[in-house]
C-alpha cells in the first residue's frame, strides 16, 4: 500500500490521479524482476518518456549529480545537447553495460533508424550486491527488452520490483516508489511526476516523523553497521513545456526531496536525478528542415511551484518504496526487513500522524 | 534562545559546547547591525576562518550553488584554486560591491601585504528590500570594516543581527543562525559548525513538524502571498583537514540540511554555500619555497559524517535563526511577525515533540 | 592598424563591415580611458547588448570559464537564470567592486526600474598592477557612467584603451581588441563579434606564425622572466537566436580562439567569456503577463559554423589588440613595450605571410 | 614516421624519450586493430596508468568535457571521487558497452578483487561509422582483454591501430597519435605524455601552417562537405604528483591544443580529455586502516609549466596521427586518404617551415 492510504500525506500540492509517474502524460513505465536461484534478486526497470521513436522524437532533459559514485550510462551527451533519445534504463550497477547494448539493439528495432551510427544509452543503477550475486551479471539484454516493451501508461507497480527488486534503504528493503503532484492550475495545472529507485542510508524520517531513531536504526547508531552507501536513482517527468535549462534546475530540487527522508547522500552513494518534458511542444525532431525551432517555454518565474512539486514527489516516492517493499533474502543468506510498517504506525501517532 | 533551550532537538549527532560556527577552532564571527531611519534595518555579518593575515594564510574552500539567483562576489576564484583568502562578508544584495571593496582595504591593512595587487574579495548577500530601504545602499566600508574588527570566537549572536537584521524566512522573521556538530570520535571527532543568514521560503517544518501548513503560512496557500524568494547564505566551517574537493562535497550537503526546514531553493532564491577548512594543518601559505606542498586529507569514505554533521548543523541553524529574531517594522510600514514561538511549542506538542 | 590592415587574415570566414563586436546589431561599446600622474594607467570599457534599457529587456546570456583565477562579478546569476541585465563592464582588478556599484546606479537611472531592488551588475577584469597603481583604485563611479554614456555602435576603439590601457600580452603592450565573423547565408548569415581585453602569457603566434619564439621572447624561455599570468577577458556577441545553452557552448569556443594565439591559460590567468544574443526575438522582458514565452532558438547542429566563427574572432581580435597597443611607461618606471611591428612583419615573410 | 621526423617542431618544450605517453612512467598501452571482411574498421586501445591492480592501486584522475556528444562512460565517479579504478579503454561508439563488460572482466581477473562488487570501467569512444559497419558492434569482450593484455611500456603504435583503426580527422585518414613533453628541471622536470583517437573536423593547421585551406579542404569550404563532427578523446598523463582537483585544470588544457591544429570542436564531437597522475606517491589504496592520507601535491602557482606541455604535446599527438594514418577504403566503398605528405611538406616549406 502507498503511504496514503495509511493516512499520512506529504506536503502541501494535489497527487495526480494514480500519484505515479505515469500521471504525466505519455510517459511509459516497465519492469523485469528476476528472482531466481544463485541466488538473483535483481532486475531491470524501464521509463519511456513517450511511446513514439525517442531517437526520431527527442525530448529535452538535464542530469543532476547528487553525488557522482555511480555509473550512470549517457549523463555528458544529455547535458551537452539537452535531450534524451532513448528510453531511460534502471538496473543493478554491474549490469549497466548489458542495459546500455540491449538499447541500442532497441533503437535499431525502429525501420526509421537504420542509418543510424550514434545512441546515446541512458542507463542508471544502484548497488543490489547485498541479496543478489552481483558479480553474477544475470541480466540479459532480453530482460532490458522485456522491461520496455511491458512498459504501460498505468499505475507503476512499487516495492520489490524491477530495479527495485535487490535494494535496501535506510537497513530496510527498500525498492522502487513513485508519486507525482499537480500544480495550482493558476501557475499552469501541470503535473510532476517522480520514481525512485531506492538504495541509500542516513537517519530515517518519513513526513518528518523520525522513524529511524525510534526504532534505533540509523547512519552512526550502534545498530545500524551496514554503510549508508548504495545509491538512489530519481526520474523526474513533467508535462511543463521546460528547456533543458530549466529542467537541470527541477532535478536540482529532488535532492531536497530525498533529504527530507534522512538521506545524506553519503560518500558512497551515486545520488542522480534524471529530467525530462513529456510535452509535445517542445520534442525535438532528429531531423529538420529549419534550422531555428519556435519553442515554447516557462518563464523562469514560473518554476518555483514545479520545484515545490519535485520535492514532494521525491519525497513520497522514497516512502512509497519502503511501503511497499517486502522483507527478502538473499546472497549468502542475507536477510533484509520489511519497514515494520504496524510499529511504524504506531510510531506515527505518537508523533501525531496517520488516521485516528 | 536556541530550539533546544525549547528541549527540542534536530538530528542524532552531538552539538559542539557552544552550539555555533565559533565551536569550530579558529573561526570568529562579528556583526555590525544598521537600524536606523530612513527607515535602515540592514548589516553586515563577518565570518573569519582564522584570526591571522588570510590573505598569507589562506584556507581551503569550496562553494556550492544551490540556486544562483544571487550576487555572491568571489565565487570563481575559489573554485578555481580551491582557497580563501579573505574574511567572507554577508551583507545585503546592493551592498555587496562596498562590503567588496572594504575586504580590499581591509587585505591592505596588513604589512606583509604590501605588495599585493590581487585580492579576491569574498561577499555573499541575501534581499532585505521588504523591509529596509535597500536601493538607498546605506552599508559603508566603515560597517563591513567593524563588523570584522568585532569578531571574536565566542557563541554568535542570533536573529535580527548584522546581515540578517532585515531578512524574512517561511515568512516570519528571519536573520542570522548558527548549530555545530562533534562527529563521533570514532571517526576523528571533528567539529562542523555553521551559520546562515536566512530569507527564503517554502513550508516551514521544524524538525519535521508541519509548523507552516499548521500556522497556514507556506508557499502556495492562500495567506502567504509573498514570494518565497529572497536566499539563503550557508557557511559551513570544519577543523577536518579537508581539500578543496572534498569541501566541495560538504558544502552540497548543507542544501540538503536547508530542504528539511522545508526550503524549496525558489526560482528566485539565491542559496550559496561557502565551506572552508580551518585545520592548521591544510593552510595555504602565499608564498611557499617549495613547489610541492605535503597535505594531510581525509580519505573519500571518511567524508560520510562530517556530510550528516553539516546538514544536521544547517537545519538547527535555520531553526535558530527564527528562534531569536524578533518582529521588525520597517520600509513603507512593512511589519513582520516573529515566528509565534508559543504557538509553535503547542503544535510542537501536538506532534509529540517538545518539553513535557 | 589592424592585422589586417598588413594583409594578413586569419580564418577563412567573412569579417563583418567593421570587423567589430559592433557589427552584431545592436551592440554599443564605449571606453574611458585614465593616464594621469600618480602613475594611472588604467580604464573602463562598458559594453551594451543594446541600446535599451537592459534590466527590463534583458538577453540571453551565458558565461564559460577558462581558469578562474578572476574576479567576475554577476556570473552565478547569469548561469542560473540565463541572462543578462546590466550592461558588461571590463575594467581592472580591483575597481571590480567600484563598477559594479556604478551599474546599480545606473540601473537606477531608468524611470522603468524605480521599483527594482536587486540588480546583477556584470564586471569583468584584468591585472594592470605592472604599469598602473591599482593599489591606488582610481577608477570612480562616474569613470564608468562615462565609459556607458560614450557608447556606440561604431568600430570600436582598440589597444591602449578603456580597460585595456594598462594591460600586457605575450610580453608587449596589450590592450583592448575586436573581430567579428559573418557565417554562411546558407547557415543562416548571422554575426558574431567578439572583444577581448587581453592580459595574459604563454607562445605568441600570429596566424600560426611562431612569433613569440622568434623574437626570443615566451614563457619558460630566458628572455622573458614575466609571468604568463594576468587574465583574458573575451566578451562574444552574436544576433543568432540562441538560448542560454547554446551560447554556453558558443562562450567555450572562445577559448580555443585564445589557444592560437599561443595563449596557455596559465595558473594565474583569469580567463573568462561572456556571450550573449542580441537577437530582439529573444529578448527576456522582466514583467510579462505570460508565463510561457514562444522563443526561436538554433537547433543543435546550427551551432558549428556560429563556434568557428567564435574562434576565428578571437583569434583576431587578441592580435588586433597587439597591433594597435603602443609602448607605455607607467608604475616605478616600467616600460611596456609595443610589439616590433616592423620586426614581426619580417618574421610573418619568413613564414609565407603578409603582403608581397 | 612522425612529425619531427620530417623536421617539423611543434612548440617549445623538450619532449620525452619516446616522444610517447609512454614516457610516463608505469604507463602502458596496447591496442587491437579489426581489420576484416564485413567491412570492419575499427578496434580498441587500452591505456594502463600502472601495470598492478587498479582497482586496489586507484590513481588521482580528473576528466574535462570539452564537447560533450559522446558516450564516455564512468566519467561522473572520476569527478565526484577524483580517481580512476579501471585502465582506459577506448573503442568505436556503439561498443563501449562490450568494453564496459569487458573492464568489469577484467578487474575480476584479479583475486585480490574476489569481493568487488562496484567498478567503475572507463571507457571512451569515437564514431568510425564511415568506414566501420559500426551498426555490427564487432568487438567482442576478448578484443578488450587483448588490447590490455598486449599493453606495454615501449613507443605507442600510431595511425590506423586500436581505436584509431577508422577514424577521420579533417577529411584526411585519422587515428592513435601520441606526445610528450618534459618541463624544465627548474620546474620539477616532470614529464606530461598525450595520446588521442582523433576524429574531428574544422580547418587544419600543422604548426600554424594552413594545411586544410591550402589543400582547398576544411570546414565550410566547397570541397570539405563532410560534417567536421565525429570526436575526440585525449589521454594527458603525468608523473607530477597532482590532485584531483589540478588534473582536471590540466585536462582542460589539452582543449587548447586540439584548437591549435584547427579543430573546431563541432556540435556533434564529442571532445574529453581524460587526465591522471601515475606518480606512486599519490596512489590512493582501496583499504586503509589511516582515514588520513598524506599527500604531496604540487602547489597552483607550479602548474603552467604542465599546462604548456599538455598544450603542446596534444597538439603534437594529433598531428602524428596523421602523418602515420593511411589510406583506408571500408563501409560502402567509402574511402579516405591519408594526408599527401608530400604535398603538405612542399606546403609547409612555402610557409617557412620543414628541413632545408
Amino acid at each position: 500500500k502507498n503511504l496514503r492510504e495509511y493516512g499520512i500525506e506529504i506536503g502541501v500540492l494535489d497527487t495526480g490521479p494514480m500519484n505515479s509517474i505515469t500521471d504525466v502524460r505519455g510517459v511509459q513505465v516497465g519492469h523485469q524482476t528476476l528472482i531466481k536461484e544463485d541466488p538473483i534478486r535483481t532486475g531491470v526497470t524501464a521509463i519511456l518518456p513517450h511511446p513514439g521513436n525517442l531517437f526520431q522524437q527527442k525530448v529535452p532533459a538535464a542530469v543532476h549529480i547528487g553525488n557522482g559514485f555511480g555509473k550512470l550510462a549517457g549523463s555528458t551527451q544529455i547535458q551537452e545537447l539537452g535531450n534524451l533519445e532513448t528510453p531511460i534504463i534502471l538496473t543493478n550497477t554491474l549490469s549497466v553495460p548489458t542495459a546500455a547494448d540491449a538499447l541500442i539493439d532497441y533503437t535499431f528495432t525502429f525501420d526509421d533508424n537504420n542509418n543510424v551510427r550514434s545512441v546515446n544509452p541512458v542507463v542508471g543503477e544502484t548497488n543490489d550486491g547485498y541479496l543478489n550475486n552481483i558479480r553474477g551479471r544475470h541480466v540479459s539484454k532480453e530482460d532490458v527488452l522485456k522491461a520496455i516493451r511491458s512498459a504501460d501508461s498505468g499505475r507503476v507497480s512499487q516495492g520489490n520490483v524491477g530495479a527495485g527488486t535487490g535494494t535496501i534503504v535506510f537497513g530496510f528493503k527498500g525498492g522502487i516508489g513513485s508519486s507525482s503532484r499537480i500544480i495550482p492550475e493558476s501557475r499552469g495545472g501541470y503535473t510532476v511526476g517522480v520514481l525512485t529507485q531506492t538504495n541509500f542510508g542516513g537517519v530515517l524520517q518519513i513526513t518528518g516523523v523520525p522513524v529511524g531513531k525510534e526504532l534505533g536504526k540509523y547512519y552512526l547508531s550502534d545498530q545500524l553497521n551496514e554503510s549508508p552507501d548504495g545509491s538512489c536513482m530519481i526520474i523526474v517527468a513533467t508535462d511543463a513545456p521546460l528547456s533543458a535549462h530549466n529542467l537541470e534546475r527541477l532535478a536540482k530540487r529532488a535532492m531536497l526531496g530525498l533529504a527530507k527522508t534522512g538521506g545524506i547522500s553519503s560518500n558512497g552513494s551515486g545520488d542522480y536525478v534524471i529530467a525530462f518534458s513529456s510535452a509535445e511542444s517542445v520534442r525535438i525532431p532528429y531531423h529538420s528542415k529549419n534550422s531555428i525551432q519556435n519553442q515554447p517555454e516557462i518563464r523562469n518565474e514560473g518554476m518555483s511551484p514545479l520545484f515545490m512539486a519535485a520535492i514532494e514527489a521525491t519525497e513520497e516516492a522514497i516512502a512509497n518504496s519502503l511501503f511497499h517493499a517486502e522483507t527478502m533474502t538473499g546472497r549468502d543468506g542475507h536477510t533484509i526487513n520489511a519497514l515494520p510498517v504496524k510499529r511504524v504506525m504506531e510510531i506515527m501517532k505518537e508523533y501525531g500522524r496517520g488516521e485516528e
